[in-house]
């Protein structure tokens, strides 16, 4: 079948070369480029990509070089990928209200119209659900960033050190995507849904976010708690025996590079990780909504 | 007068605390948030600052602590800094030549009519022009960033590594903004004008590179070659004795924090640091407007 495991020729995000740095503290609180595996077996599938052909000695800075960097972000342990819960936060107020049953609408709304609700589960109505969510997920960190930092240069007035978490949102939110686009390729008919929501949501969320910050942060925390919710409901298909296909798929190398998983690592381990992201993320913007826009970020890198 | 150093209670950079990397290598080759220096003379001039009372344990995550992170960015030597020169880029073809006479034409302009062509050249008129332009040059690369983004997560492509590129040149931006800030806070007539450039620029700028990538970051590249030859006209003003506030004026803790400065850098100490950035900048628009959108990226982090 086409859910198959694409095999990463485009890769995002891996290297047979390490890193050169000395940072041996523990991963998590630390901001820096991601240390690569580079066990054998790793190195053998990555022999087999087109990659290779980027690379050059980490020495020569320009030329076509494969530049493996992402930001800082939280590498999860076994303990804490498996205490996520789903959480709910209860509304408190006309702001909280609007978000929450904003959220809940668009859920419903989403599940009905893409036939989610009905029938059977398998992998591939997973598999398009997660890409399309993934889409829509990546553009609130993005908008609020830039926001931030127009705003930031045009009142004259320093950040408070929100944006650099808004960013690792932002492309955290795009590796989950990139992850789930190793699986499989989207049709053109998928293609063109995801174009006209992006053109709709980028636009509705940047004028909110310009009048009111606090409803957007909320809002993103009520669309991760529903993404708690959504990848927990996965992980079960698959503890289910729901989705045969997945069960020994090992998970795509730019997800193992990523999260630093194990190397034999398969798509439900992938799926815990992000899940622990998405309820990260929930954590961040439900305080974020909660704190006025000239506040410190309590939030360091990668944390 | 009012070109004193105003004493940063709101200091965008520092803190007393060291960053805990154990990084030692070379700093320009690594990404990781900076290390702060910790000198006795700068430790007393930190504490005078109300930053002082945002500082929590670095093991506390969540609460006010103060939050000193910036993107990886080049840390100059002084012969990188002394070898900085006025360079120019032949205009090759129709979108070059659009490129070039643009930046010619607003650089005429915005001289005469800010007064800055006419008259003795002081302070005052030095610091209202570096605020204003670093306003504007904030701009091309968030907007060149979040596109880009956007255009991985609705075309389902990843981004072939530019992103951090231009969030690090976005941010950089925005540092010499704040950096310039430290020295005098400017009147509200400039505030407005600040207001109305970037509400007419970002939009010009965003539409335009949705259009044509290769002209947006040729014009940049453009525009850093004349952020050049005014920074460099700076410093001459200063060796010549034309600006005596600034001769002996140290550079404020934020500038000194994220250029690493030594602890008893003067004015052209900072300026010669961001010289040396808007020249870094110079080669890599010029660069990114010489490959295709899906070439990969050639400049690693922070270089
Ligand atoms: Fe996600
Ligand atoms: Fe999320
Ligand atoms: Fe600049
Ligand atoms: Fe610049």
């Amino acid at each position: 079948p086409s859910i198959g495991l694409i095999q990463s020729s485009r890769a995002l995000c891996q290297s047979s070369r390490q890193i050169s740095t000395t940072d041996t503290s523990s991963n998590k609180h630390v901001p820096t480029a991601p240390h690569f595996k580079t066990s054998e077996t790793r190195k053998k599938r990555q022999a087999e990509s087109e990659i290779d052909a980027h690379k050059q000695d980490a020495s020569s800075s320009y030329g076509t070089r494969f530049n493996p960097y992402t930001m800082a972000h939280p590498i999860w342990s076994e303990n804490e990928m498996d205490s996520v819960e789903i959480t709910h936060r209860p509304p408190d107020g006309f702001v909280d209200w609007l978000a929450f049953i904003g959220v809940k609408t668009l859920r419903f709304g989403f599940d009905t119209l893409s036939g989610f609700s009905f029938g059977k589960r398998n992998e591939k109505k997973w598999i398009n659900r997660i890409i399309f969510l993934e889409t829509v997920a990546g553009v609130p960190g993005m908008v609020a960033a830039m926001t931030r930092h127009l705003h930031s240069l045009r009142r004259l007035k320093r950040d408070y050190g929100w944006i650099h978490t808004l960013l690792e949102e932002a492309e955290n939110e795009r590796m989950h995507l990139i992850s789930a686009l190793m699986v499989k390729k989207p049709s053109w008919f998928f293609r063109g849904c995801v174009l006209l929501t992006q053109g709709i949501f980028v636009n509705m969320f940047f004028v909110a976010y310009l009048i009111s910050p606090r409803l957007c942060h909320r809002f993103v925390g009520y669309l991760e708690e529903e993404a708690v919710i959504t990848y927990t409901k996965l992980l079960k298909d698959i503890d289910d025996g729901a989705l045969p296909l997945w069960e020994n798929m090992p998970a795509p190398d730019v997800a193992v590079a990523y999260w630093k998983l194990e190397d034999d690592a398969n798509m439900r381990d992938m799926f815990r990780a992000i899940r622990a992201d998405e309820a990260h993320h929930r954590e961040v913007n439900h305080t974020l909504s909660s704190l006025k826009p000239d506040d410190e970020n309590p939030f360091p890198p990668g944390q």
